[in-house]
């Protein structure tokens, strides 16, 4: 598809209900709003390809708040926020008066006096990034309506405890251009499978979001977990429902075999059991140490019960030359652990799909970003691809 | 006033004095300087809200020093900075070389070859901030003088042991803005007053930055604050001589009671007391350890003496329906504390409003900035307010 | 030289190879490609000083990795990257998932999908810093090369275990400037000292890319030097076929005294001994705390037995009205330590220079990276210096 027509495919969706908007969860969004950002994703790389300068801002701050570690979303986001013109500037807790027992409230409005995005990771604990990410939410929409602040940042979530947005429409991305195309998609097998790694406590968003957002598109949709790794029951409502609509199944196994069988794209990887994840917070709310303690040992003991979840050379031939996805970083055995998530002779082979696959991110944040602030997205893009501004002189 | 008047009125106002400096204390300008930012701050926030370009710089440095912690300064910085054009980077003493026993002037010079302004907070130390900001200034002078530096870095105060300007200058604006106008201000009565807080060691400089700038404005300017909580004579001596000049008056009292009856304005905050700070900085600089326990447990008893210096709302109703001013973030009883700085009652009512008074800081210190580094202001915003550019595409 | 001829100089000269390349090591490039870049530093410069707008970019990011402290550096590198319309976004790994045994590889991928240039300081261990750049170089022109990053990053060396090149390029601006051209420098003898310090454990790259960089304009370098402080041999051997090609010398001397007299120009530095970096690397590799204690414990010792080599007022006596280079911060005896590398009469004496030394690191910087994004370096800055585009409005 050429620029033209991406463009005009682009202003042909019903977006409006994007503009003004946070993103917190795909599964709020429309089907056309998804397109409209996976189309906006396109464009706006296709126009950096192509040398066009596609700043919407000359001036305007973008926040981030990194509640986790993080380096590839990290820069995603800086590179998104450069992409648009607005400046990064990350609010770090320790050196704030967040830390002097500051409310959300608050905080959200004093970051935001000229802020156009404020984007999130908050995945530690379940029950509370999301929470978090409404509470800034809520905030910066009363400041806006007050009067206090002249614009409305959009929050967008850089992952929380239920879902990884950004993650998983890039991911996305990726399955529409390796396959060519959405309608593509229809009627292959997708398999999200829990797989071991010695880090036992990784966030259920991944998971979650690729359930919540994969069942969309008429695919078959296999998880497979051991007992006891199970996701929010909301998230498991969500993908049966979506599944229905779109025309494709949703289906849980325990079986990593019978999971990867005949399946055309495969994304094994670690989570930490949702209930562990929820008595985890309990004890950490009651600063029950030795309780913690405990429950680590358990886990770490629960967990090695199933270090045959391994994404293997043998297991990968059950699939249909299926495409092997990860979020990254991948434990990978005897590389980054003993005992990992994938072989490394599997990692490798795919090695350059999962760098492919991560480089959509940059451009996914700033889709969503973009379609959040411009009103009319068609005539702003269709005015970068034909204009004298140059991204590098 | 439209933008044309207010351009108008700021280019009929002296403020060369004001190209090529620092702001460190209010005090030091004269009154049409302070009325040039005031002006320059309302022109650059409606330029901005009219979606006109602002930026001043297509390159250069922003630096900012935080030797204290700080929320809604560093992003307001960050905001002002951006707004004109300027990058910010940060000076982290932890991970440069100042940790190795450089020298201020040499540090100062180091970070100044391509920079435009130097923000600078260093609060915690009675004898120590504003020293500071005058070596790091004397040392961008001397380079600039010998040729080192090609542009002169403007030295922002953005809190020191003696004042708060931007703070300062903030409320000031929120003031005008709500009654109306500077010379509305003539005769209201403004309470500076001490509140409790479990924290008792907090800076001096914004009480003595109200009484230092709020003395300007023939309003009857009240300091209440239990015994033992005096602020630096020298800032007492100006808030005497500056009352008097404008035809206003400068009281003490130690009953909060007093200061709150006919008020128009009230400002009940925590700070630590003067001479305990003093001799703060001298054990700490002895390093003496043992000293500043005995010193801080005899400062937190005698700091709950005064429990009851709390901002109530039987106390507010002594008050002439009074406006409530506060720095943020506030010790509201039962919220960050047990018992704090103000009821969370009277704090609710004036959530609003404090909010308000926050963000006009951001506008500020760009207006601040902006009048050191350009030399015919109203001509450059006059281009600005005429020109194409837009801040948002 | 006026700016026309400047440029046109440039033009003439055979700069291919700096297109897409890196700048890892100075005796890697070129003497036209030297001479390229002291050009591009001055022009860029002039172009500044001349309020001339020089961003190429109008968006991309700046990738900065300190491994370890640095003002100096730090700041030319933002303020490089700002000049030329880039943001700089730090890599800090103690907030990334490099922490989680990420490979560099995958890291250097990650952080470069819409990144321009990658600048790296890692000068702590000997072997290592060098060789960690060259995997990041050839991570990011694999990613390149696959398709992965849509534009191949620059790396440039902010100081590695080798060499030092963006300070010893600003010394040589430094010192073509004072001499009045790079061929006054034939015939002058320069003298690069050890010099003590309390502080025993500096890194050799400012020594060793001294004599790497200075050997190549027909000048008699000295490297004075303790039994025991030795550099790296290959940099020796590339100092000696320099020194000879270019028709100068190359001598190494135990004699401070001797290394001084008659010397137009001295860099008094203190560095650790070679062998004893590489027995520290190794102990540190193994964990091994109790020997780095004790090799820590022997090397202060032994660094005491030379505590006169000092650069005194006397010594200074002995050469011809030397220039005294410093890359700072110095060890100044009587202000940072009571017994360093410099008097601080003589310090004082040249601490204009110094610091007008250090101020041609951001514009150094400045020209590596614009010669490694721009095909044709000459056109761009003659339209830069012919447009209409301003640095401050």
């Amino acid at each position: 598809m050429d620029m033209e027509t991406r463009i005009k495919t682009l202003g042909a969706l019903r977006l409006n209900n994007l503009y003004g908007s946070d993103f917190l969860l795909t599964w709020d969004k429309s089907d056309e709003e998804i397109s409209g950002i996976l189309q906006a994703t396109e464009i706006l790389k296709a126009l950096r390809d192509n040398n066009r300068r596609t700043r919407i801002f000359s001036s305007g701050l973008a926040v981030s708040i990194f509640r986790d570690k993080s380096t590839r979303t990290r820069f995603s986001f800086a590179a998104a926020a450069n992409l648009l013109g607005l400046a990064v500037q990350e609010l770090d807790e320790t050196k704030s008066q967040v830390s002097h027992g500051e409310t959300v409230r608050e905080t959200a409005t004093m970051i935001s006096f000229l802020t156009e995005v404020i984007g999130i990771r908050d995945d530690m604990y379940i029950g509370e990034g999301h929470t978090y990410m409404k509470m800034v939410s809520d905030a910066v929409r009363e400041g806006f309506r007050e009067g206090i602040l002249p614009q409305l940042p959009a929050i967008v979530n850089l992952q929380c405890d239920i879902d990884h947005p950004t993650q998983t429409m890039a991911d996305l991305m990726h399955l529409v251009r390796h396959f060519g195309g959405v309608d593509k998609l229809r009627g292959k097998k997708i398999t999200m499978s829990w797989a071991y790694s010695p880090s036992y406590g990784k966030p259920l968003s991944v998971p979650q979001g690729v359930i919540g957002l994969m069942t969309r598109f008429g695919m078959h949709v296999v998880l497979a977990h051991p007992e006891g790794y199970g996701l929010m029951p909301r998230v498991m409502e969500i993908a049966v429902e979506q599944s229905e609509k779109s025309g494709g199944s949703f289906e849980v196994t325990d079986s990593m075999e019978e999971a990867f069988s005949g399946a055309h794209i495969v994304y094994p990887k670690s989570w930490a059991p949702y209930h562990v994840m929820e008595k985890r917070t309990t004890l950490l709310s009651n600063g029950d140490i030795r309780g913690l303690e405990v429950l680590e040992k358990e886990c770490l003991e629960y967990n090695k019960k199933y270090i045959d979840w391994e994404c293997t050379q043998s297991l990968m031939k059950r699939a249909d030359d299926a495409l092997y996805l990860h979020c990254l970083p991948a434990d990978i055995s005897g590389v980054s652990c003993e005992r990992g998530e994938v072989e490394a002779s599997v990692f490798e082979r795919f090695r350059k799909a999962t760098y492919t696959q991560a480089g959509y991110k940059p451009y996914i944040i700033a889709a969503v970003i973009f379609l959040s602030k411009v009103k009319d997205p068609a005539a702003v893009l269709s005015e970068f691809s034909k204009g004298t501004g140059r991204r590098v002189f």
